[in-house]
């Protein structure tokens, strides 16, 4: 009896760990496919991932129900509390990136209208593709329990803050050039800006996995300051 | 004995309302600080308020550490537990609503450096005004579980919307019309921008009032969307 309730407990965390891990996936998906439809203008693509979005909404609130369950009838100790919380605060995360990517999407179909600002695509591209890069290396780092590998993660944060910098330069001289494209500029700032954030919730999905493995907080100090400035 | 258990609990549970209401003060003072900073070009303003918000995080940190103990260790059922997972919630939409002032702060900081483009500031300070007051009213109905009042504020999510997506255009023609301005209008685009952010976190806040009080959640479906587009 003692222990069908030890292994039903074990198959409760595991089960919260695999969900998790697949609202990564799905998560990993959405941002990669925003990135897609922002740089090929394709309206298909960027109504399908605005509707996509509420799965993950769902998927996060059933993870946070099964987390506080967990907590509450089952009273984890130590590595498996850390575990339980971990999955509960990666949920979050993920779901504002989910957020984040419907927001390009939408802002997607506002750009589909208006004459393309070329030379940025190159710039936002990049951009996209190192931030891509970073959820799914966390993603990894989650799902192989490795904390060298979210330790990487972390210290690279300020990559992205470079990109997001020279980024925003480059808008704002594309406007003073041309005013014509001003308002495509505004809503490539946003979509700069929501890929920046998404990089963010990588850095912060870092922290968890590290702190998950380890116990250990990581120390912010350590890393070069990364908030919201960045002009 | 029980009974001195049943009372140290219930006085976990009140400290931990406790505290979240006095960082919602925080937070209260920090976002109504931030708009005066911006509207009123006061850099000493802005550096305080950049230094003060290590305070919210300290608390919000703070305050999981607690609910999630409480869980664990007191097993609360229902309202106890509805109470504490509210508690929990709310601190983390007061962090992010402190991050959003020390970003309004930092920008500050650069655009006491430009031009001022002095006929946004009065909408600037509308839209802020309005935001401000709503989350100071679901902070008055936390305090006073009073679920009137939450919905209240959720029901009006919309006229930030509105205020937002007026001064969006108002940015834009701006820029359009002057591209000197440019620099300053991007960084009043990202202080409007956090408004509205600062706007949805009280929304959220009142949702989890209501489903504190209620045990039952808001139907989104039922309020006029608000999320990301307003181009």
């Amino acid at each position: 009896m003692n222990e069908h309730i030890v292994k039903s407990y074990e198959d409760e965390l595991n089960t919260l760990t695999a969900e998790t891990a697949r609202m990564g996936g799905l998560t990993e998906a959405a941002v990669a496919d925003s990135l897609d439809a922002v740089l090929k203008r394709d309206r298909a693509l960027a109504e399908q991932i605005i509707g996509r979005d509420e799965r993950l909404d769902v998927l996060e609130a059933d993870i946070e129900r099964k987390s506080i369950r967990l907590i509450a009838l089952r009273q984890p100790m130590a590595n498996d509390l850390r575990r339980t919380v971990a999955a509960m605060k990666i949920a979050m995360n993920l779901e504002r990136c989910g957020d984040l990517a419907k927001n390009i999407a939408k802002r997607t179909l506002i750009l589909a209208d208006v004459e393309p600002v070329s030379p940025l695509t190159r710039s936002i591209e990049r951009m996209g593709r190192l931030v891509a890069g970073r959820l799914k290396d966390v993603l990894d780092a989650y799902t192989a329990s490795d904390v060298d590998r979210a330790i990487q993660v972390w210290t690279r944060d300020d990559e992205v803050d470079e990109h997001y910098n020279s980024l925003f330069r480059e808008l704002l001289t594309y406007m003073m050039g041309d005013p014509r494209t001003i308002t495509a500029c505004a809503h490539l700032l946003f979509v700069a800006k929501n890929l920046e954030r998404i990089g963010d919730h990588a850095t912060n999905i870092a922290e968890i996995v590290h702190y998950e493995i380890t116990g250990q907080e990581m120390v912010s100090a350590e890393r070069p300051k990364t908030d919201d400035l960045r002009p």
